[in-house]
């Protein structure tokens, strides 16, 4: 250890239940803008074979026993208390070169992502711990072999290696769907900005929210820990593409078929529209866009844009609004509040993105922005990784190879002209795969073919025109409800993307089996299940009491031509099919004059609904109702009501439970089939 | 060429829209029973780069150009043709060693295949170019950002190098979904067996109903394809595990994040059930069935069972049941009718499976078939690949190792004994990830543990018992609706699985707009969206003139007291909410009596609909109806009603019209949200 970093703090790892030290030579983690030490880290000498087994015997099994709310509700406690302490997270992050703005979207977005996957999780997944996916697929014709897909938690542990560029973002983002499948997870950060994930480690384990071997945390090198994986662990990576290849043909990920999810930077575009002239308002979003997408951040970002496609009758405008408005982003260090773009990350990242911009030069011009004088307001022009705004433009991107291929991580972007919009998405597919282009645009034309041409080549299109001007959420911000990944350069993975991503930890089976011992399996009644009619309504019971497969058999009603006509009259639907033989039979689906479909799911819950107060609350909707079979004047109905679905809240006294409604006429045919939805309490009397 | 293949004919490779022949040395393939050439096969020399660039170029635009439910259909009309002509593969087939049941497999199972795509494709697919992936995410709270995910297809080809045992089924299964989502192919199969995939194709060239382009076929190596791949291109691989990881590291699918699937021969495991003791239904069916799956396709399939496990008491019974069985099995020349299990595919593969058995017996001794000379009924004992069915017995399967970790790719399966569910499971799981394993039992409890124990590691599980002993359709069958891939040792690979193989061939992109440029790009109308009010009722129009966003606000109507009581008494639902206003306020939904949901979408009828006949023949069903808000007597209803989604059908002179239905009360807010889903004619008058 260097003398003068004696006074500051070695990183810990949280590995098995405890925070260990590596036993080497730590490393000095240093300020962007001061040059100053933060922090030492290092991590060899680490148990990572014993890591891996801590969170699969551990974690894994603790996480697997709850439900998904339980989970859900977890994360969000967790983000709540995270989201009480975070002035704390704001302080440190300044020394990663953030701004105010850059730490927003790096703390708060990472934990509004934790609650978003604690909302969307309770309201998307049910209250248990198998998972469908899919309908049931009745595999014989006599009903008595079924499939049902189910998924389930991997029994492994989800390996996160991040970058460094989003140390709370980049964490929480991929830990929110991995412990809400059930998965136990090791936090890699990358070092350069480790302290603040540690930082944020060591509160989330203090809170004692999540169960131990949840989470444990690397501060340092993985060393040897990717030889240990096997096929129920997954790897996922956020870096760069180098690094990324190496990880995805590591000898051990190959030969076990690792999960490997890969999402690497990538040279993302954004499209002026033809419409979009100067003077137009998206003329003035674009360029607003641009700047704050190549400044945010400093540019380090793997969704910023780094190719501006503009129409070339555009351009000349375009480079002076950018030019102008670039010069206008005050740099320095971040702690003071009137900076708007803080450092690179180091001074070995800034002389990084120096030599890309000297690659970038081969075939486009700077025309704005001096890549080697920084104009800081505050900071140590010296030991700080500051870097201007750079603006380059390629007059013939078509032949151009650097302006598609290298990748400046800073605050660097390329203008690139075109003439036809066919070009200008030939440009753009020339990044070779991206996480996400924008088109801005108030045509819906342009809007339409734009999509068509650079869909399969983009993990996420942004269209900005002037109706979403205040509301959108902008070229670069991955949100947790879409998919954010890309083809490609971008690496092919896929991670958020709402309930999506908490599949990628879990697998998916087939199960194939008689429908009672399927259902027995799935927890869901389906047909051919076994169903127990007992003397008991089933409306009378509680969750406490009703169990899958309780059902009820009514009474019949005859549908009388009467019942229609006063039905009509009393509704005012009228339609002809109900009220003239003659058209009804011209009709292609009808032999003569039918019931309403409105009728018969009325006359059914007529003959379901138990009158009583009673555990019952509400019928609070109806999903998938089909009319299968008219009902012609003179047919006698009956319903099968049973039980197919139980979901108890956690945080409420009642529950949904899916009722499978089963119409049929007198010949046994069915008529209606649809699932009612009803609000039960949890115990009656309550 | 060497003089004796003189006569026999060279396959040749279907290339850029020619038949083509390789230009080196070419290699005789022989029959598996006879040893006599069948085909000749080479394809050195052939413009693979070329190959790509003829899909990309011609068949991928004109794939791209059809909707869904277009493709659907050039699926069906080829799994018709291909029916037809089924005698011929049928003929052929018996050169690969296969039985008429094992061909049938084969040859009838991949036409079903595309018939289930084409059939699922056009009722679980919109008839249309774009497809949406789940729901429409809104972004802001003010309603003007929105989200939506669309999958398109891919640009590039998919390249699907096949196994030798299913020579039809392994393209086709393929294929389907390929063809289904607009990608077109590339066909590699395993050179043993080539010849029958190369007749199929000819016929199916021959058929002119894929566009040029849409289908090419290698026959021999592949050469440098690889080297030309990219983000576009898919990479699907069925066979050893081996030749698998060097393509999933080859350079230039893990520089270009090229997408690669992997389907691998597993450890399949089958259960027998503590319940399930000799002298049980379920016990017969389970010999039955590890017999069948040892001899169909004489155990060359990857799904086969390799492990049986059984509890320790059982397995002596077991044992003499299946060597019974075994013995009986008449092994041959499947062109002779009497012969229930053919030839391996080659004598190279008969020393190979021998080769795998002395490795199985370091830890298992053989208790049934010898291995070294085959009992046959016909065929040639010297040049035909016969090997008897082989049954081995493993008495400590918890310390052994080769019985969980050599596959021998024949009719050879190892018994394992077990004494409790948790050693069976585990046992299970010692084959390191596997497509598919099967459990017999009767008992609701040990089918629910098991699932539980084995789902993570399984593809498929089938639980076999005696209500579906008539109906199952296997361990070993791999069915179109279901998920066929398994984790780790079985590649990682999914394939199948209905629509969801579909999407391999589709890029998931979230496209973010103002609602009404997001409803022009994927032809959905949202809420937000623009809306066209104009004088003719929207069920006046046909689908001609029909656009998405015409909308109705209908006039309005107040519900009395006497309208609840009136439709309560009517319908016969009187529940009490309804009926009792001290009840109703106990409700912890309710402040009062409330209309019933069945009469607020019957009043939301008679406001909507138009009662004359004209073009919307019948509402044929409501989706994700949601009551929002309770209605209490003398609040005032109206219905606004758009046009969502137009689905007209190809095959019928109407389609699918999707309606968003929205009630409102008299203060705006929303009571009731649904889609109304009617049948619309395409003229009217027709």
């Amino acid at each position: 250890m260097n003398a003068p970093f004696k006074t500051v703090r070695q990183l810990e790892s949280y590995i098995g239940g405890r925070w260990v030290r590596g036993a080497g030579q730590a490393v000095p983690l240093l300020d962007a803008s001061t040059g100053q030490p933060v922090a030492l880290i290092d991590a060899s000498g680490i148990d990572f074979a014993g890591s891996l087994a801590h969170g699969r015997s551990k974690g894994g099994p603790a996480l697997r026993k709850m439900s998904f709310h339980e989970r859900a509700l977890m994360l969000k406690a967790l983000g709540q208390k995270l989201m009480e302490g975070k002035d704390e997270f704001y302080a440190l992050s300044t020394a990663t070169g953030a701004t105010r703005t850059d730490s927003w979207i790096d703390i708060e977005g990472g934990i509004g992502t934790l609650l978003s996957y604690a909302s969307k999780g309770r309201r998307e997944l049910p209250n248990s711990r198998v998972l469908v996916d899919g309908e049931v697929e009745q595999l014989s014709r006599d009903g008595t072999f079924s499939a049902q897909h189910v998924m389930s938690p991997l029994e492994g542990v989800a390996i996160h290696i991040n970058a460094f560029n989003f140390p709370c973002w980049g964490m929480l983002e991929k830990l929110a769907p991995t412990i809400l499948a059930g998965m136990p997870a090791i936090i890699k950060p990358a070092s350069q900005t480790a302290y603040l994930t540690e930082l944020m480690v060591r509160r989330i384990v203090e809170t004692g929210i999540l169960p131990e071997g949840a989470l444990q945390l690397i501060s340092g090198s993985v060393g040897d820990l990717l030889d240990h994986v096997d096929c129920q662990d997954v790897v996922t990576f956020t870096g760069s593409a180098t690094t990324g290849r190496k990880l995805r043909t590591h000898p051990v990920i190959v030969e076990n078929s690792v999960r490997f999810t890969m999402e690497a930077d990538s040279l993302n575009a954004a499209i002026l529209g033809a419409d979009a002239v100067a003077g137009t308002e998206e003329f003035a979003l674009f360029v607003k866009e641009v700047a704050r997408e190549m400044t945010a951040k400093a540019g380090q970002k793997c969704t910023a844009i780094r190719r501006v496609i503009a129409p070339r009758g555009s351009v000349e405008a375009l480079i002076k609004a950018l030019g102008d408005r670039l010069a206008k982003v005050a740099l320095g260090n971040p702690a003071d509040e009137s900076v708007k773009m803080g450092p690179l990350a180091s001074l070995a990242q800034r002389d990084e993105v120096r030599a890309r911009i000297a690659d970038l030069k081969a075939n486009a011009e700077i025309v704005a922005g001096d890549p080697d004088r920084p104009n800081i307001i505050s900071g140590d022009v010296e030991a700080g990784a500051f870097l201007n705004p750079v603006l380059l433009y390629c007059d013939k991107p078509g032949s151009a190879k650097a302006v598609h291929d290298v990748e400046a991580f800073g605050p660097v972007s390329t203008v690139l002209p075109y003439d036809t919009i066919d070009e200008a998405a030939e440009l753009a597919r020339r990044g070779k795969g991206s996480l996400v282009a924008s088109v801005f645009t108030n045509d819906a034309a342009f809007a339409r073919e734009a999509v068509a041409a650079l869909g399969p080549w983009h993990g996420r299109i942004m269209i900005g025109n002037r109706v979403s001007a205040k509301s959108s959420t902008g070229h670069g911000s991955p949100l947790p409800v879409l998919v954010h990944g890309g083809p490609g350069r971008a690496g092919g993975g896929e991670e958020l993307g709402g309930m999506r991503s908490v599949k990628h930890y879990m697998q998916r089976t087939a199960v194939q089996a008689a429908p009672w011992l399927l259902s027995e399996v799935t927890g869901r009644w389906m047909a051919g299940a076994i169903a127990r009619n007992d003397t008991v309504h089933p409306f009378r019971k509680s969750l406490a009491e009703l169990e899958i497969g309780d059902q009820l058999i009514t009474a019949t009603r005859t549908v009388t031509l009467d019942d229609i006509e006063h039905f009509a009259n009393f509704t005012g639907d009228t339609f002809y099919a109900h009220m003239d033989e003659e058209a009804a039979r011209a009709n292609p689906f009808f032999d003569g004059r039918v019931a309403h479909g409105y009728l018969i799911v009325s006359f059914a819950a007529g003959l379901f609904v138990d009158p009583a107060p009673g555990p019952v609350l509400a019928n609070y909707g109806v999903d998938s109702l089909r009319f299968l079979t008219p009902v012609n004047p003179g047919d006698t109905l009956g319903v099968t009501l049973t039980c197919k679905q139980i979901n108890p809240r956690e945080t409420e006294d009642y529950g949904e439970v899916r009722w499978d409604c089963t119409v049929t006429n007198q010949e046994a045919q069915v008529v209606a089939q649809y699932d009612v939805l009803t609000m039960v309490a949890k115990t009656w009397p309550q």
